[in-house]
This record gives structure tokens, sequence and C-alpha cells, in this order.
């Protein structure tokens, strides 16, 4: 197994998203369950969301308009959002403001692992056809796709991110070798797993896992796990 | 643009997706929001969640246990989702039974538009270290990743699938156009776009969106959008 240096070796350090979003309530359910409101409550990691129509302009509080140049969909303006970005700018130093887009970096387990020694973080979510392409220009210093789909808007991929991220956080899982042991981390997928019952419906658990011999079955789990990346995902070990 | 046969051709059906999840309270906001729950007050999607818990074993009502072999982390029983599983499928006929696994099949526009035509699916979220295999081998009809990255659990993967897949059920989107002008879906990036006001902090609008020439604003546009493509994601080209 490859040994991730980077999260390993990293200094203990909280780690802050600010998440900006148009739907914020979108997000509400995710980070109260499970590890991410494990990772908060431990204090090792804090989110906090943005609406964007709180920087909303004009007596209408807009926060889209239509395209130059025509087209369907709305497009979210520059200047509420480089309002938000800039206030939260002037209150501490941000080592990325990420854009969650179709068009960004396609998010693996590895630019995963580099995010997750950062210590402030800025997601934003596009929504609508997305975002004026000044507020790129002005302050985006990344842009993350999680898959080449498209999704109503950012929300959900930024809750990917941060749960792809928050994860590896030293103390958030309960066994840290848990994530080392993860599906990419070696660029393998898992091997089969079983538990109890041994037999269940005339399938039976393969009988080396129950000899005992723990090297035989590391052997066989790593064969395995070599046999259907190269069956399922030959690109992975090239 | 590439004309999406599959979706604008199909009857118009109601979806059933039908999420197996050990936490299925992770996926409650999601489904309340958006896109997601206009699709469902519509009546064109619905969206069922069932607990695994209710089909726990045993008098300590369990889901999950040790691997056999031995090895960090825990394993979803058989027996609870085979018999969840089950009880679905005596009740009516799903197209396609999903895994949501890191190990499988990654995810799409291409995958998203034939599974938009599918009328009843399940997806079963993993959690801890993943699924008996057996599940896999009596059930499952397709393995769905959402990228090469590893999440907490596939609920954040299911509420993905679902959105990449519901929002393009017709009738779904306010603009029907909107879905066919998405990134992906001519497997081109997005160009460049903008909305008011023409001038924000020294950054002007391209002055071609300006011209009210819709022919060569097209033409920009797509040229853009190859360029950019080109530039970040020439994968995408081959």
């Amino acid at each position: 197994m490859q040994f991730i240096a980077c999260q390993l070796s990293s200094p203990f350090t909280n780690m802050r998203i600010d998440i900006i979003s148009v739907l914020p309530e979108l997000m509400d359910s995710p980070f109260k369950t499970s590890i991410l409101k494990r990772a908060m409550e431990k204090g090792l990691a804090e989110v906090h969301f943005h609406n964007i129509r709180d920087w909303s302009v004009g007596k209408h509080r807009q926060i889209d308009d239509e395209p130059y140049g025509g087209g369907a969909g709305m497009i979210m303006m520059v200047e509420p959002l480089d309002k938000c970005i800039t206030e939260l700018k002037s209150q501490r130093q941000y080592d990325e403001i990420i854009y969650l887009t179709p068009d960004g970096e396609t998010l693996n387990q590895k630019l995963a692992n580099t995010l997750s020694i950062q210590k402030n973080l800025i997601f934003l979510c596009g929504h609508y056809k997305g975002i004026d392409q000044r507020v790129r220009d002005l302050h985006i210093t990344k842009e993350i796709s999680i898959g080449d789909y498209v999704l109503t808007g950012g929300e959900l991929a930024a809750c990917v991110l941060a749960d792809s991220v928050i994860r590896l956080l030293p103390g958030v899982l309960n066994d840290e070798q848990s994530a080392l042991t993860d599906s990419f981390q070696d660029n393998l997928l898992s091997y089969p797993i079983y538990t109890r019952p041994e037999t269940y419906k005339g399938l039976s658990v393969p009988k080396i896992l129950l000899s005992g011999n723990f090297a035989a079955i590391e052997d066989w789990q790593y064969d395995e796990a070599v046999r259907i990346t190269k069956e399922r995902r030959p690109d992975l070990l090239d």
C-alpha cells in the first residue's frame, strides 16, 4: 500500500470551509449527519454557509441576470459574488478559492489529499448557467469538477468535496487506518469483502478468508484487487 | 450541438427511485430543495427511502459485522440487504439495481442520459467498508461511481446520481433547452459567460457579445468552448 505522506505528516490543524451558495439549505442534512457532523463537533473542521442573496444588488435584490449575447438560462452576477468573497478575504487568508464547476479539474483522491492539508478554503457553488466570467478572473484560484456530468447546482458537488476532504483530517475517522486502505489510496479498487454468515442462500465465503493464514489472505486480497482493477479500471494501473 | 435522442424521444413516464441506506436522513435536504423537490411536486419523479435498519437481523438488530479475514472497518451484512431488495423486487419490476461504489463504472453524462429513460431504479448506498460481496452476486445489476475519490458513504453519491438523472426528465427543468446546452451534452466545456454590468472593476464584457450579431456570437461561443476544452480537457475531444 502506498504511503500517503501529505496526510500523515501534516501538523494538526483545524480546517475552515466557507461555502457560498444561492441555496445553502440544500446542504443542511449532509453537514448535520455522519462524519461531517462528527468532525465539526470535535472541532476538527468548521463549515460556514453564506447565502449570496445577502450580497444582492439594487432594490430588486438581484443576484442573477440574462447572459450577454443571448441564450437560455440565467447567469450569476459578478457584483454580489465579488462583495461576498472580498469580505471573506478581508477576514483571513484563504489557501484556495474553489469554484465547483463541470469545467474544472476533475476531483480525484490525490486532489482530496492535497486539499486536506489546507487550512482555509472557500467553495463557491455555481447555479443556473454559471457565474459571470469576471468572478473567475478576480478571485477563483482553483476550479474543480466532481465528474463529467451536469448537476442542478454546485451544492451537491460542494458536499462531495467537503466530505472527501474532511474525512481525511486526522482524528475524524474512528480508525485512522480506514482511510488508508480505501479504494484509490493505492490506485487499486477493493477486493471482495465478506462478513457473517459463512453461507447464505448457497453462497459461501471464499475458504482462504476462513484459514487464519493472514499472510495468504493478504496475498489473496492483493491479487483480487489487482484482478478487479484490471477488469474494471485498467486506466488506474497506468 | 449534439441531439440527445434518448431524452427527447422518450415517452412521458414517471420515474421511481428507491434509495436503500443506513443513513437516509443524510439525504433529507437535497431532496426537499430545488429541482428534485420540484420534480417530485410535479409528479415527474418519486423517491422512496428505505432504512436498512428496518431489515436488521437477530436480537441485536445487526446490520454490519467484521470482515472475514480481518482488517479495518465493518461490512454491511448480506441478509438485511437481501431482504430489503427482495421485498422491493416482489412489488415491481426494476430496470436497474444500482450499487453506488468507488469500484463501479464512472458516472458520466451519457450514463445519466441512459438512466433518465428508465422507469424503476434502486440505488443502494454503501457505508462503512462496503457490502458483503454476495449482495452484489445476488442482486446488483449495475455499479456506479461518481468519481475516483472516497466518500464516507454512498448517500451523497446517490443524491448526485438522482440529481443528474432527474433533471433530465422531460418537464423538470423550466426551459427544456437548458439541459441540452449544458456542459458535456456536446462533449465541450462551456464558453465564458457574462451578464450585467458591461464593465465591473475595469473588466469589460467581450465586445462581440454586445454586437447583436447572433451568428457571429454563436461562432465566438463555439470557438471559445473548443479553445477552453482543448486547454483544460483535451481528452473530451478524442
